[in-house]
């Protein structure tokens, strides 16, 4: 009993990771194929939505079972608790990489990015992979450093969201309001991946120390400064 | 013991009403500082910011020490592993509020909403304010009917969405680029208010009838046609 007990805590951490693989695979797929018009990429992240949500509904599933028949206590307990924050933060990363391929396929077969932005983009698409790649080495190691670390490392999103709302507010900007609109919302798109994806070390960073670090409280919105 | 076990379990349904109760009121007042350019008013709202994250940490400490304490089965279990759910989607509301505020507090003492919008936001204002005041209702009640009633009144918000877009897009659009980006994230911030109430009003209905009916599963994003 003990042993399956064991199976079943460590499933919730496989299936995190695993999460966290797709999460990242979409946002590098999605960048990607708004960065290159590639429509039948864009369609591939969108058909991938489902993925997401069955390993969500599968984990929390398991995860109510857990607490319903073993009452697990201490660090057990919060390895459970912890895990149902977690696949809900995993899918949301999903869900917004969904939401860039999806702009791309909107536009196509026009891009989405004026060839001045593009490399801003791409930084911060692999800013966000990064993120949720290191996420996933925290959810099989619960290296409780490198969870800190994440917080340091969202801070270049931040940089990159300035450098893109400069360029947008600059006299200078001459791809008109759609353009602008658009890249208003991928930028809040890649912001709150790189959020959720620190969200998730927190939550690790809960279960192996029981200190709670408030999980999904973004800073203040790095503004846009007219 | 089964009386205190029974307190505990009301505290936390109390705690997410009245935490609702603050969401509604920090988007009502965030809305009316950024329509009237009113100053301390926006300053209020984005002080109130620590009232919810305090709430929502001691409502985790108290659902963890139930778990582990009482071993909650059945329905006592979800109404406890719902709490943890519902706070955090109550907090994010009050985040997104002082997003709004912040707005205010940035252009100040310059409108951020043209004349000519402020219809719109005021609606998007008026429907958030209400979603979340039924989601505290469901929350006080469990009125399973009532939650599922969020759902469609939630489309409302999608609808003034997709005017505030079409507004943006027109070519009679004279308000230029900075207004543009300031309202896509305006927009963005109501509409996903909007999708957190909706989704604590799906946590009664699991926490009710144990059917998972997936949280905050935001649909596909209404998109701004160009």
């Amino acid at each position: 009993m003990r042993q399956a007990y064991q199976i079943s805590l460590s499933y919730l951490g496989d299936n995190g990771s695993k999460m966290c693989d797709i999460a990242s695979n979409c946002l590098r797929d999605a960048t990607k194929a708004m960065l290159d018009t590639d429509l039948s990429l864009a369609e591939a992240v969108i058909a991938s939505d489902v993925q997401l949500d069955e390993m969500r509904a599968i984990a929390e599933t398991h995860a109510m079972e857990l607490l319903a028949l073993q009452s697990p206590v201490a660090s057990d307990l919060r390895t459970v608790v912890s895990a149902l924050w977690i696949v809900a933060d995993l899918q949301r990363m999903g869900a917004l990489a969904i939401h860039v391929a999806k702009a791309a396929r909107r536009r196509h077969p026009a891009p989405v990015i004026p060839a001045q932005l593009r490399p801003i983009i791409e930084r911060m698409g692999s800013v966000g992979v990064h993120l949720a790649d290191q996420a996933g080495v925290v959810l099989r190691t619960r290296d409780v450093e490198l969870a800190r670390r994440l917080e340091q490392e969202d801070e270049l999103m931040d940089d990159l969201q300035r450098q893109m709302f400069a360029a947008m507010l600059s006299p200078t900007w001459s791809h008109g309001v759609a353009a602008a609109v658009d890249i208003s919302l991928l930028v809040r798109f890649y912001e709150r991946f790189a959020d959720h994806a620190v969200a998730v070390a927190r939550r690790v960073i809960f279960l192996v120390t029981g200190e709670n670090v408030g999980g999904d409280t973004t800073p203040a919105l790095t503004a846009p400064e007219r």
